[in-house]
């Protein structure tokens, strides 16, 4: 018996999932109150009065998660058992079609200096344009060794995706990133006997686009690192039994998303268009998944103001996503990104889930302190999927 | 993956833990309040103003701990798969140098009538003098049957350590305490096929030290329990990358720390010595486990009032620890010892985390119902040290 997916029922309410990246913050030491507190969020607010809340937690508590465990675990999947390198996630978001097995390499275009060491890890940050003249070259360029099939892809700016495809590859080596400049970057070797090959086919590929960029004047290098490989994941559609759509700006968000089986929507290039884009699809999907990036950056920049504005942004669209009535509406985010702190935080993550079926406090607002006191307590956001799926009716009694 | 241990960074700030045994009560019924809640704390209810509040559960709703698992639950150790006997700890207590194998049993100097049956099972409580003149006399009469190693260590007053050393023993034996008076000792035998030489070899070593004894006027036996093997714990370096140190006044507890490789501090006659001691060593840990016993004490003997004064005698040395502004600051206790109760509980144990990067509540206290609405809700006491380290930057993101 595995809970919920033996329960499942065929049909049921539509479920709408909105993620407020890096939502959940820490007090403001003049004010007592976090970005959210402090917001003004009338249309957030209105919901929480009639919604459940509470605090989820990513991971574990005391667990900072990146955005892929953050955004598995929103999704239903236990984000230990699932973790997944962000090799796989650059590949799934540019859309490579990964076969069970394919290995995933995140790479950056680089700058060596005239001794072999790293001058700029992003080389110069080059154009899109530029990036996929420089992964054509690669392309053209790189010999694959035999019996494996090699594919680079261009991602934005500095970003590239490599994948290996061939029998007997193991990803368990290591980066080649050195994360630092002034030092060369390494050469990746075997944390096991059976990756022992794999190793050597990835540094004859690296040392082939060495060679390859080896005129170029500034991205001169690549720096491999990520290196996951990709195993089927049970689908949405085969857990839940919901067809579901993913509305993100940015390729991390839906690669996660694809990796689980959900289609995504083009990427629009405003939030305001995403949230248009959710309407026009409305009834195409029993789940939309729709993300919303700019909390968490604002929060690394360590601008508590400018995140502020950000939530409130949101809270301005959520009117639009309430005129399509769905029967669910999930309002969270992937993990905590406090101005404070300036990076993704342990802390856990004010949720609001609402549905005719809430054992609703009129006087709530959207904040972490009220969703302490909220319905749900502090849980595993792992559960949300449950959650989500019970209040769209959508599970049978466990049991007789 | 293994969570938090994966995620060490070498550096970050410095962790007191502050455990103030059997700190959780219950109400006194003419006033409500716990004995936590009675008591005058202003320095602990200062720190939970500005710190993350909760409540721990040591080891899993409705069971009461003892001292073993519940330090080891409060170290970060899963208190159910590394479940110690007694002997182990008390043999670790007194200082002895266990090898990974070794059987060590915990000892009660007995009195038995003229019929064999067990008068006193703490021989009218021995000197430490008269304890280790027993234990000489054990030391060179008994005779250690082939193939096995035999110590005899002393504790305090009736207590003592026997450790067995040699290849397949197995600790999977009875014990001989009754564990009540006007019955004879048991005889041990074996749980299991594999411990059934194990239980011959400590048969016989125990009617040898009998026949020793047997002119004692009070102290003519022993009683053995706790039996269990030595296996060697990860320690907080390996786990955790922290240089630790326990101070503690009583062996029991510099026992468990020594198990997971803390370093100990030479036990002084008085809490403030204990803190003093701490203040002393401050800059040459990343770790300080500070011990306070009086609290369980108090509690077990059922007087609510000076389990009350117990609490107050240690919010009276807290100025003391903060004065060395530790970076995180976690106060607890082991488990709850109500007073009415006069033994270990099972209710969740009131918990405070301060550091920076805390969703404080201005007017918080240090109560169990204060704790309950705090911003940690109530959660396994293993994760306590994840939370640590993370508040003190000690850990990295999980994942892309």
């Amino acid at each position: 018996m595995s809970l919920p997916d033996d329960l499942v029922l065929p049909t049921g309410g539509r479920i709408v999932l909105v993620v407020m990246d890096g939502l959940g913050g820490l007090p403001r030491s003049e004010t007592g109150k976090t970005e959210l507190e402090t917001a003004s969020t009338p249309n957030l607010d209105r919901l929480a009065s009639r919604a459940a809340l509470g605090l989820q937690v990513p991971v574990e508590h005391g667990i900072a998660p990146g955005s892929g465990p953050g955004h598995l675990a929103l999704f239903g999947y236990d984000p230990v058992r699932y973790n997944i390198g962000r090799g796989v996630l650059s590949a799934l978001g540019v859309g490579f079609a990964l076969d069970h097995g394919d290995i995933a390499v995140r790479l950056n275009l680089a700058t060596l200096d005239g001794e072999g060491a790293v001058a700029d890890r992003r080389a110069g940050r080059p154009s899109d344009d530029e990036n996929r003249r420089l992964i054509a070259k690669l392309r053209s360029g790189v010999t694959a060794p035999a019996g494996v099939q090699v594919f680079f892809e261009p991602e934005k700016e500095h970003r590239a995706v490599l994948v290996l495809r061939g029998e007997g590859l193991v990803a368990d080596v290591t980066d080649t990133d050195p994360q630092a400049t002034g030092v060369p970057p390494a050469r990746t070797t075997a944390k096991s006997d059976a990756a022992r090959r794999t190793a050597e086919v990835l540094q004859a590929i690296l040392d082939s686009a060495f060679d390859v960029l080896s005129d170029e004047p500034r991205a001169n290098a690549i720096l491999a690192r990520g290196i996951d490989a990709f195993h089927r994941y049970p689908t949405f559609m085969e857990r839940f039994h919901l067809n579901a759509l993913a509305i993100a700006r940015y390729p991390m968000y839906t690669g996660v998303a694809r990796l689980v089986g959900m289609q995504t929507h083009p990427a629009q290039d405003s939030d305001a268009g995403s949230v248009r884009a959710l309407a026009e699809q409305y009834e195409g999907f029993d789940f939309h998944f729709i993300h919303f990036k700019a909390m968490d950056s604002r929060g690394e920049d360590g601008d508590f103001d400018a995140k502020v504005e950000a939530i409130e942004a949101v809270d301005a669209l959520v009117p639009q996503i309430m005129a399509k009535q769905p029967d669910v509406l999930v309002v969270t985010g992937d993990h905590s990104t406090p101005a404070h702190l300036r990076s993704h935080s342990w802390h856990p993550v004010p949720i609001l889930i609402a549905s005719r079926w809430c054992r609703s406090d009129a006087s709530a607002t959207f904040g972490e302190r009220s969703c302490r006191a909220g319905e749900l307590g502090i849980f595993h956001a792992m559960h949300i999927m449950t959650l989500a799926l019970a209040h769209a009716g959508r599970l049978s009694k466990f049991g007789a």
